[in-house]
């Protein structure tokens, strides 16, 4: 039976051809720019005008010619420029043969220069005597004393010493060599992080539109399930995925919508069904694996689903499905049925139902995030299906992943212990410590 | 001048030295469960009972005693058990000898069954005649022809294929495997994710205490910057930084305060700090490169500022620094001066400030995260620093990642198409294309 479920690089690229067919979210906000963090884009950002809007120094140093530079000879002093300062408005208006302009990182470089060299390589002078000819070594310089002149307000001349040559484009940053005025700089559907706010600050963005948030609908069965609140009879348990499931929604991109529990009975099953039909998303947590009294099935035959794919090669979560429900004057609900326990849950919801509700939410480039890092011991599974195992990696600059023990995919104890799911090969073999293994990331 | 400077490893570890010695949050406050993603745990959680609280089934199929299965007879299908019910109360209260019951994942395992064979596995018979011996060949099996037998009503015996073998334990999870009453299941100071959420859940945390964000005051420097809705001048620019620390802090874990934005200038400086004084952590962005007018150095020093580290060997971001500011009748206010161009504001804020803002909201074990993946082209540098630079990783399962050209630590649209930054050696020997090197997660 298992050798006839879907691989899940199979069921990976259904997926990706579903989402390929969403429509982007029609329904968007504006939001001031500090609040769009972690929100999707629902426009195009474009740059203003050239990024940099002028060449930008981006160093502290001097601006020359760099063939002046060159003749290592002492150059006149002949300006100095600040960041926000306007250099056509400074002395001559431009930096002339045989001169440097002091200039500070982020400052506009002035016209006639063509290089910047940095105020740690520069040797200083109060005059052309005694001493008009280039260093013969370089010992001053590495120990920092000719930089020190540079606060002596006598300073007038300024070179490069023969230990250093300059070349034209040096320590800068040429006007429109990031983005030209007009160039679209972030895609409408990307997922907003301080980078994209940096750039839309910087191109006069105050505020954004974000797409709305898609309402998901969490549907948990089961009749042993009471709330966090009730105190459960020794076989019953409280119902923890439901809010396990709110929080991934809510990491995902989406709006949870918790539905009361539902026993395990038709009618009640059917009429939470019909109440999620408001939803953009539907996730129905427990009630599907082979048993008889696993109604899921059931109901949603009775609504009229259709399926994408039914059971994955995956431990846990090999029950998983995903299908749509057709609505009446609305398109079809997606709807993933997701395996009852936690872990299997969890996996289920990482890999297949979280690039489904970013995708809903016009996010279209979201898929479930993998990263490596090395097994600490080594280890081998039965041959089967491809394995995420609930694992601690150290996420340091050689980053460890560590096999949390556990007993199964209820076992929510080993889970919090996890901050990641290890992705373990099905064919039998050792994998041995030390080797890069792919990880599921989930924070 | 750059071989003096601390290297990353050593700054890193004075960092977790500092962080060490940083008292818990005070404050703290009571949330609903659902609200607790991605805040600090404030308080410990423990397993208010066994987990599971009863020997639990992980499969629909049925509770027998291994040794009666393992003869391969037909047994006597003597009760029927539903997640959530009671074994005491069904049938004689217990699984007998030559007997079964059915039974469904998640519920409790009767008394007298040390096993649990799947429903998969199973053949049924309605009588003991006329086939009372094993089965011959699997074939049916395979095909699915026994298990569906069991939907019929007149099934009264059940047994395990010759080709399989019943263990005591299969199936079944033990009560108090995962973990026992009383068992500290989340320490203070986690992170709340989906996981532990649920398992608090499980436990019957309805709310939990979290610590209160700390406060991160954010003092953005430079003549050239104007705010967001301003029109910059053609040498002026819109301030990036403010917005861009502001959606990391919060990332962090902080509470973003953005203060006005100061000019160049001593005073102005001066005054800023003082107000700062009342946050829990200063950022301080720009204005300590090594010109002359760079006056947050200055400013610090009046304030009393003694520094743990000031420059790191690392590109971007050398010039930062890490002190702290002395205050009547408080403790010291931990301050970082971040280079102000903003992939190095950036960079700096990740790999240093990031653990600090989540220390001080409680969480003790948040560094800087790295994980692994493939380079897909072979990259060379000049001997220098270790290299923090912006790289597009595609998170697959055999995760690729891409260096961003750019212009220099001033880029933001090339910031914009990265989503991580690869860390690359500043060993000036060639890294060939597919070799896993380390990311710095910045999502």
């Amino acid at each position: 039976m298992a050798t006839q479920l879907l691989r899940y690089s199979d069921a990976a690229e259904l997926l990706q051809r579903y989402i390929g067919r969403i429509q982007p979210q029609a329904s968007s906000q504006s939001l001031p720019l500090n609040e769009t963090s972690g929100r999707i884009l629902a426009q195009p950002i474009h740059a203003d005008r050239d990024q940099p809007p002028f060449p930008r120094s981006t160093r502290d140093g001097f601006a020359c010619r760099a063939l002046d530079a060159n003749t290592h000879q002492f150059l006149r002093l002949a300006g100095q420029i600040h960041a926000g300062e306007d250099p056509s408005a400074i002395g001559s208006g431009e930096v002339g043969s045989g001169e440097v302009w002091e200039i500070m990182t982020g400052a506009p470089v002035p016209a006639g220069a063509d290089a910047v060299f940095m105020v740690e390589h520069a040797e200083y002078a109060a005059s052309l005597n005694p001493s008009p000819s280039p260093s013969q070594d370089s010992a001053g310089l590495e120990s920092g004393q000719a930089h020190t002149a540079i606060y002596d307000p006598t300073t007038r001349f300024v070179r490069l010493p023969t230990a250093r040559m300059a070349s034209a484009g040096d320590n800068i940053v040429p006007a429109g060599s990031e983005a030209r005025a007009g160039d679209l700089i972030v895609p409408t559907g990307t997922r907003l992080g301080a980078a994209h706010i940096a750039i839309a600050a910087q191109c006069g963005y105050a505020q954004l539109a974000v797409y709305a948030r898609p309402r998901v609908a969490i549907l948990t069965t089961g009749d042993e399930l009471v709330p966090v609140e009730a105190t459960p009879s020794p076989n019953q348990i409280r119902n923890s995925n439901a809010p396990m499931l709110a929080a991934l929604v809510a990491a995902a991109g989406g709006e949870p919508i918790i539905l009361p529990t539902v026993p395990d009975a038709e009618e009640p099953l059917n009429a939470a069904l019909r109440q999620a039909l408001d939803a953009d998303l539907l996730l129905i947590s427990g009630g599907i694996s082979v048993g008889r009294f696993d109604l899921v099935e059931g109901a949603l035959a009775r609504a009229g689903a259709s399926f994408h794919f039914r059971g994955v090669a995956i431990q846990p979560g090999k029950p998983v499905a995903f299908g749509q429900i057709p609505r009446e004057n609305a398109p079809e609900l997606p709807v993933f049925a997701l395996p009852g326990n936690p872990l299997s849950s969890a996996v289920t919801f990482q890999l297949f139902a979280a690039p489904v509700v970013a995708a809903l939410g016009g996010n279209l480039a979201r898929e479930a995030r993998f990263a490596q890092a090395q097994l600490t011991a080594p280890w081998r599974g039965k041959p089967g299906p491809i394995r995420f195992l609930p694992a601690h990696c150290d996420f340091t600059l050689t980053p460890q992943v560590t096999l949390i023990p556990w007993q199964g995919s209820g076992d929510l104890a080993a889970f919090a212990r996890s901050n990641c799911f290890a992705v373990m090969p099905g064919d039998g073999e050792e994998t041995p410590a030390g080797t890069p293994i792919p990880i599921l990331l989930i924070d």
